[in-house]
């Protein structure tokens, strides 16, 4: 594919191109994710999430002043997947205003698209992708939103940073056992406000009450990104947990669970597509559909009549 | 079924175990839903959203005791979906508190379930159908998030009421269309805070210079439900919107829309149950998972693979 192989050479217009393709869920997707294959798997990713104004944006500023420095190149995918209360125009604006923005080895993305149903996990999933194709050492992934989506999208980084502020400590209890599960580091930013050690020691006492599945201990860092304090510990925390994966085969797993969590996705997008062809071609399908329309049967018995006619035409096997 | 047969009898501790059996994605659901199927089509749903702090529960409780003393009966269910920073155990304890509590025909529940992808506005539609079966003239539906899992719920009721607050003017440029077109109802709540007058010409001016694609006018409400102020105005304007909706053979057209959205979702489910089980019957199939897994192969290439096979075997019809 042209597209895939000018960006392969370092361009950053054909990126661009790429990855609003890959949002508009373009049937090319299929095409650029195949081409991009070979390439992947280079780039280590890096989830920051939390609720609103906890400063996840400049948290995500300062780790990527961390990472250029060490000479790695970064991609930043801010993600507003959910809240059709504050827009991607506020985020874009905000990040424009950033420090990386002239750099031309930090390649920043916002996506607000409202997506489509349990889509944008996954289109965020082949953005990152094509920035690991793309040649970034480390991608960034920075979600605004604190949902169901927003969790699912950090399923699929190396390493979680939950950020939390100094005043959460009032709804700490509240929080959920996935959200534990899911955080790799915990991060109580803007550290100087009041309540700030009381919170690092709440979280401590619910990492031993609930320890996490696997070996990890997540470290609870106390920062202030605005004034730059304690972002070079959080980052050195990163390598740790990045090294840990590694050597406990933490890595090759995730990665083997993302690569059929993907096929599988791919396989029932397409399922969807073939059965909805089939349906139209198919008068006795199209009558029960209808039926379906009118309430004249309940959508489950109706489930029921279209099995039997799917599997007396011996689609789907026997 | 007999649990159903309870329930539709008037006992409640029936219909709560029916609504737990939903939430869990019981293997009973399609056989429950099919038992209720028959008496549907009575209640008139009302959709309560808006951002954290709107006073959303407040409206909704207040709402209800306009409804009570029409003396009809109503069903509440409370939604927090998503967001794994405040918990649900928070938002049970804040609506035991409300004074319906103790009124036999208001049943009120919470669901603080995080939901399986995409399941969650399925749930709620099938607990809604259950108040529906049970008798409740009314249904409210609060939900607590922002998110896309709450955009699709609102799809799902008769009527939106989207609550804001003066201080949200801030932002209001930013609002996206999705949430105006679910909008049949605006209220900004805590109207004696200032900045509301100006606000609810914000939304007036938003409203002309996007109309939505059906007739309705969304009115703008100001309204302090802790003061009982507004309330009685904004159920006329409730009452004004199913009226238009049923004349207008919009709320007909909705129902067909969700059934045959039900009938899909169904049917998607059963096919994915259905694929896996062929697949673990077939070792070529097999193999290629395993192909996947390790990352031998790509997965959209896996998925013609796939695809080919499964035409082979004449699955999915030619």
């Amino acid at each position: 594919m042209e597209l895939v192989e000018k960006m392969l050479g370092g361009a950053q217009r054909p990126l661009s191109r790429l990855i609003t393709l890959v949002e508009r869920e373009s049937p090319e997707v299929p095409e650029i994710m195949k081409a991009v294959y070979p390439y992947l798997g280079k780039a280590y990713t890096i989830g920051v999430t939390g609720p609103p104004g906890a400063g996840k944006s400049t948290l995500a500023d300062k780790i990527t002043t961390v990472v250029r420095n060490k000479g790695l190149s970064v991609g930043i995918i801010a993600v507003d997947p959910t809240s059709p209360f504050t827009g991607g125009a506020v985020l874009g604006d905000r990040i424009r205003m950033q420090q990386h923005y002239l750099d031309p080895q930090v390649f920043i993305r916002s996506m607000a698209s409202r997506g489509s149903r349990g889509g944008l996990p996954m289109t965020t999933r082949n953005v990152m992708k094509l920035l690991d194709a793309f040649g970034k050492d480390i991608v960034i992934v920075e979600t605004v939103g604190v949902g169901q989506t927003e969790l699912d999208i950090m399923e699929t980084v190396d390493t979680t940073i939950v950020t939390l502020v100094p005043e959460a400590g009032d709804t700490i209890q509240t929080m959920k056992a996935g959200l534990m599960e899911i955080a790799d580091i915990f991060v109580v930013n803007k550290a100087d406000r009041p309540g700030a050690d009381k919170l690092v020691v709440e979280l401590q006492t619910m990492m031993m009450l609930s320890p996490r599945s696997d070996d990890w201990q997540s470290p609870i860092l106390a920062t202030q990104a605005l004034n730059d304090v304690g972002i070079t510990e959080l980052y050195e925390e990163v390598e740790k947990h990045e090294e840990f994966l590694k050597s406990s085969g933490e890595l090759l797993h995730k990665r083997e669970q993302q690569r059929k969590e993907e096929f599988i996705r791919a396989v029932e997008q397409r399922l969807r597509k073939r059965l909805s062809r089939l349906m139209k071609d198919d008068d006795k399908l199209m009558a029960l559909w209808a039926e379906v329309e009118r309430g004249d049967i309940d959508p489950y018995s109706a489930l029921e009549v279209m099995e039997d006619e799917a599997v007396s035409r011996g689609w789907l096997g026997k």
